[in-house]
C-alpha cells in the first residue's frame, strides 16, 4: 500500500515551484527513474510509450517526403571529427571519449558521437559518385551522448534518443528546400499532434549550429513561460562537403560540391508535452500522442453485472481508441488520481446506478467536464470527444502563447519585462552579437528566433543599443 | 552508366566461394557500407527497410505476450559491472571504455554496453519492491557494443542493433515458463516470418550466457551447412539477483530474491536470411519481411500506352502490397538484375504485347517460374502468390535443412561428417565438458545444442569419449 499511496500524494504545485513541479511529474507519472550514471535517465515504460507514438507518427511524415532510414556507427575517430573546424570546436568540450578496446589501448581515440554530420560526410564521400546519385535523404533513430553540466529529465541529459537527418543535394536551392521543408514537418507534428504551438524561424549566427550556415528553429513557450527549442533544421551550403571532399559528378561532366542540410529532434519533446499541458494533478497528454486514450474505472466492482459490463465496454471501446480497464482492488478514488497524473484524456466510470439507466460517465482529463453518455452511443462519441479534446488543447496552448508575447522597444522596458513578464518577448536588434551578448549576461535571455511569420517592424532601433535596428527577434528565457 | 554496371556483374558463385558470395551480396544489394571504424557498419536503407520490418512484427509479438518497451543508459559503470563475477569475466574482455567526458577524466571507467543485464538489476533493485510489482517484462531496442577481433558484416561487428528483454518474477517457475515463451517467440518468428526453420534446445554448460543458469537457443542451417545461432533466452533464477541485491515482499510478507531471465536477437537475422535463402544472382527475400513485394517493370516503355497501364497497375496494387516501378532509362535487363539482386520477391513485366492482350507477366524470384496473367486477376493472383512464395521457401529450407543432418556414433565418422558432409551431427554426449573441448579443437564443431524435440538416444555410448552418454547433441560448425 505504501507504494499505491506515494502516487497519490499531492505533487508540488506549479505556482510554487515550477522546477519541483516538472520533477514531481515525470516520476510520479513513472516516465522515468534515476540511474546510476550521473545524468543519464532510464526511460520507463509509460516514458517509452509515448516517445514510441511520437516515432512513428514522426517517421510516417518523414517518409512521406521521401525520407530513408539508414543506421551509421556510435563511434567517430577523433581525426574525422576534425576536419571541420566550427563543428568540432562546437563538440569536443562536450563529447565522451573511448580509449580502449577490451585489454588494450586503441591507437586513435573514438568520441561517442555527439551527432553524426562527421560520419554521414565521410559516407556520402564514396557513396555519392553523380548526379544520379543526388539527392540521397537519409534519417536515422538512434542515442547521442553529450557530456552536459547541469541535467534534467529529458531537457538536458548525457545520453539521449533523437532522429538525426542529413541530406545532400546537387543545388543550394534544393537543400535549402529541404531544410525549411523539414522544419515545417516539425512545427505541423508539434502542432497537429503535440498540440502545441510553436514559433518557426531563423537562429542569429550567435545560436546556430556549429558548422551550420544557417539554422532554422521552432520554438514553444511552456507553461512557466519559458521558451523551449523543440527541432532544429540546418543548411550546411557546401560547408561540410569542402571539408571532407564530398563531391559530384554533375550533368555537364564537372566536378561538384554537394550542398547538406541536417535537422534533429529528440526526447526532449516529451519535457516539452509535460510543461506546455500538465497541472497540478500531474501530466495531461494529448489525445494523437496518448499510449492509452481512455481508462475504464468500473464503481463498486463487487456489484452484479459492473465488471462484465466494463469489460464489455472496454472490448467495444478498442475497436476506436487505445483503452485499457483498471479492474484492481484499489478504491475508484486512487484509480482516478492515478489515472489523472499518467494523463490518461478520458476516465469512463460505470457502476451500478448507471447500469440500471445504460449510461456511463465521461470525465476529460484537460477540463475535468462530466458528462453522462447512453451506452449504445460511446462508440461515436469517445473518438468525437478525443477529437475535441485535442483541439482544446491545442488552442488553449496557443492562447497561453500568445498571451504571453510581449513588445519592448527599449531596453529598461525590456529588461523589466524579461524580469516580470514570462513568455516572448518582441524587440528589434541591430544584427550586432555584442547587444545578444549583452541581453544575455544582464537579462539571461537569449535570441530565440528571427520568426519566419511575424517580421513586423515594431520600433527603427535596437532595443539594446538603439542604433538601427535590422530585424525582429523573439527573445526569451529558455531550457 | 559505370556504377549500373558494377550491380549486375556477376558475383562471385556459392559453390566457388561461399565466403566472398556472402560478402558482394550485402555490398551488391546496398545492404550495408563499410564505414572508416574497424569493425563498425553502415546499414544503408535496403538493409535498414529488412530491420525495420523485423523490428515491427517482432516487436508486435513480443506486446502480445505482455512485453513493454524502456531505455536504460549506454554506459555501464566499471563497478556495477564487476558484481558479477561469471558475467564480468565472460564480458570484460571485449567492452569499449570510456575514460574521459569533455576534457576531463573520468573517475570512474564506463564500459558501453555489451548487453544489459546489470543495469537493470540496478535498476530493478530500487524499482521492485512487492510481489504487486512483479512480473516485469521489459525489453529495449538499441546498440550494443562488442569489441570482437574479427568481423563480417551482420554477423559480427564491434557495434550491432538488437533488442534486449529483461524480466523478473517471483517465483523460479514463472521465469522458467517466460524463458522458453520468448524462445519460442522467435523460432515462429523465424519460421513462419523469415521462412527460415530452427533446431530449439539448450546450450551446454560450456557454451550458456555468462551468468546464465541456463541457455536456450534456436540454431539455423546456412546454405553452406554452417549453423548460426539465431536468437537465445536464459533463465538466471536468482544469480544475479543475489548479485545485485534485487528482492521483493511476498504475499507472506517474507523478503525474498527475484528470478530473472533476459532474451535477445540481433541484425544478424539479416545475415542468416540472405546465407538461407540467397543465391547466385543475390538476395532472395520470403515475402513476409520484404520492404518491396513486387516491382512493376515496363517493357519498351517509351510504346503508347505501355508506362500509363504499368502506373495503372501498380496502384491498383498497391492495395494488396508493398509495390514499386522501375520506370528508369536503364534496359529492362539490367532492371530485372537490380530487382533480383535485391531479392523483390516478385517481378511484374508489362509490355505492349501484354497491353493487346491485357495480360501481364508475373516471375518468381525463388524459382524464376514465369506465369501470364490477366490484368483483370492481378490483386487476387498477388497477394496469393506472395503466400505460396512464403510457404515454399520455408520447405525448401526445411528440406535443404533435413537434408544436411547426419547421425555419427564413433568418433571417426565424426571427424570424417564434420570435414566431408556439411551440416548438423547428431552425436550423443556424455556431458563432459573435456569432450566438447576436444571436438572443438580437432574439427572445429561445436555443439550448437541439446534439441527440444529430438531426444532419440542413437546410441549408448559419447561419440567422442565412448562413455555412457547422457543426451543428444546437435554438433556443427558455426558462425
Amino acid at each position: 500500500m505504501a507504494k499505491e499511496k506515494k502516487l497519490v500524494e499531492a505533487i508540488t504545485s506549479m505556482e510554487e515551484d515550477f522546477a519541483q513541479w516538472y520533477t514531481d511529474v515525470v516520476k510520479k507519472a513513472e516516465l522515468i527513474a534515476y540511474s546510476s550514471i550521473k545524468g543519464c535517465m532510464i526511460i520507463k515504460p509509460a516514458g517509452y510509450a509515448i516517445w514510441e507514438n511520437i516515432q512513428r507518427e514522426m517517421d510516417r511524415r518523414f517518409k512521406e517526403t521521401g525520407v530513408e532510414n539508414v543506421y551509421l556507427p556510435l563511434f567517430i575517430p577523433e581525426s574525422l571529427l576534425q576536419k571541420e573546424k566550427d563543428h568540432v570546436e562546437g563538440f569536443a568540450p562536450e563529447v565522451a571519449w573511448v580509449t580502449h578496446g577490451g585489454m588494450s589501448p586503441l591507437q586513435e581515440r573514438l568520441c561517442v558521437r555527439p551527432t553524426s554530420e562527421t560520419l554521414f560526410c565521410d559516407f556520402y564521400k564514396d557513396d555519392i559518385q553523380s548526379y544520379r546519385d543526388l539527392p540521397r535523404v537519409y534519417n536515422q533513430w538512434c542515442n547521442v551522448v553529450r557530456w552536459e553540466k547541469e541535467t534534467r529529465p529529458f531537457l538536458r541529459s548525457r545520453e539521449f534518443l533523437w532522429q538525426e537527418g542529413h541530406t545532400a543535394h546537387a543545388t543550394a536551392e534544393e537543400a535549402e528546400e529541404r531544410t525549411v521543408q523539414m522544419l515545417n514537418v516539425y512545427a505541423d507534428f508539434c502542432e497537429e499532434v503535440l498540440a502545441m504551438p510553436v514559433i518557426r524561424g531563423q537562429k542569429t549566427e550567435k545560436e546556430k549550429f556549429a558548422g551550420a550556415k544557417a539554422t532554422y528553429t521552432i520554438e514553444a513557450l511552456m507553461h512557466d513561460g519559458k521558451a523551449l527549442q523543440s527541432g532544429t533544421s540546418h543548411n550546411f551550403g557546401d560547408g561540410f562537403a569542402r571539408a571532407y571532399d564530398v563531391t559530384f559528378t554533375d550533368k555537364d561532366n564537372t566536378l561538384k560540391y554537394v550542398h547538406q542540410t541536417s535537422w534533429g529532434s529528440t526526447t526532449r519533446l516529451i519535457g516539452a508535452l509535460i510543461m506546455v499541458h500538465g497541472d497540478d494533478s500531474g501530466l495531461v497528454l494529448p489525445p494523437r500522442i496518448a499510449p492509452v486514450q481512455l481508462m475504464v474505472i468500473p464503481i463498486r466492482q463487487d456489484a452484479e453485472g459492473v465488471l462484465d459490463k466494463a469489460n464489455e465496454v472496454k472490448d467495444r471501446l478498442s475497436k476506436v481508441c487505445s483503452v485499457r480497464i483498471d479492474d484492481s482492488e484499489k478504491s475508484p478514488g486512487w484509480k482516478f488520481s492515478e489515472q489523472e497524473m499518467r494523463g490518461i484524456p478520458i476516465r469512463l466510470e460505470l457502476g451500478p446506478k448507471d447500469l440500471e439507466k445504460n449510461q456511463c460517465v465521461l470525465v476529460r482529463r484537460d477540463t475535468r467536464e462530466k458528462m453522462f453518455v447512453s451506452l449504445d452511443e460511446i462508440e461515436t462519441v469517445v473518438p468525437e470527444l478525443l477529437e475535441t479534446i485535442q483541439k482544446d488543447m491545442f488552442e488553449r496552448a496557443k492562447a497561453h502563447r500568445d498571451a504571453h508575447i510581449w513588445d519592448a522597444t527599449d531596453y529598461e522596458t525590456f529588461k523589466d519585462t524579461v524580469e516580470n513578464k514570462p513568455g516572448f518577448i518582441r524587440g528589434m536588434w541591430c544584427g550586432d552579437q555584442a547587444c545578444e551578448d549583452q541581453i544575455k549576461e544582464e537579462t539571461g535571455a537569449t535570441s530565440r528566433c528571427m520568426p519566419f511569420h511575424d517580421q513586423e517592424q515594431i520600433s527603427d532601433v535596437c532595443v539594446c543599443c538603439g542604433k538601427p535596428a535590422k530585424k525582429l527577434v523573439y527573445w526569451g528565457r529558455a531550457y
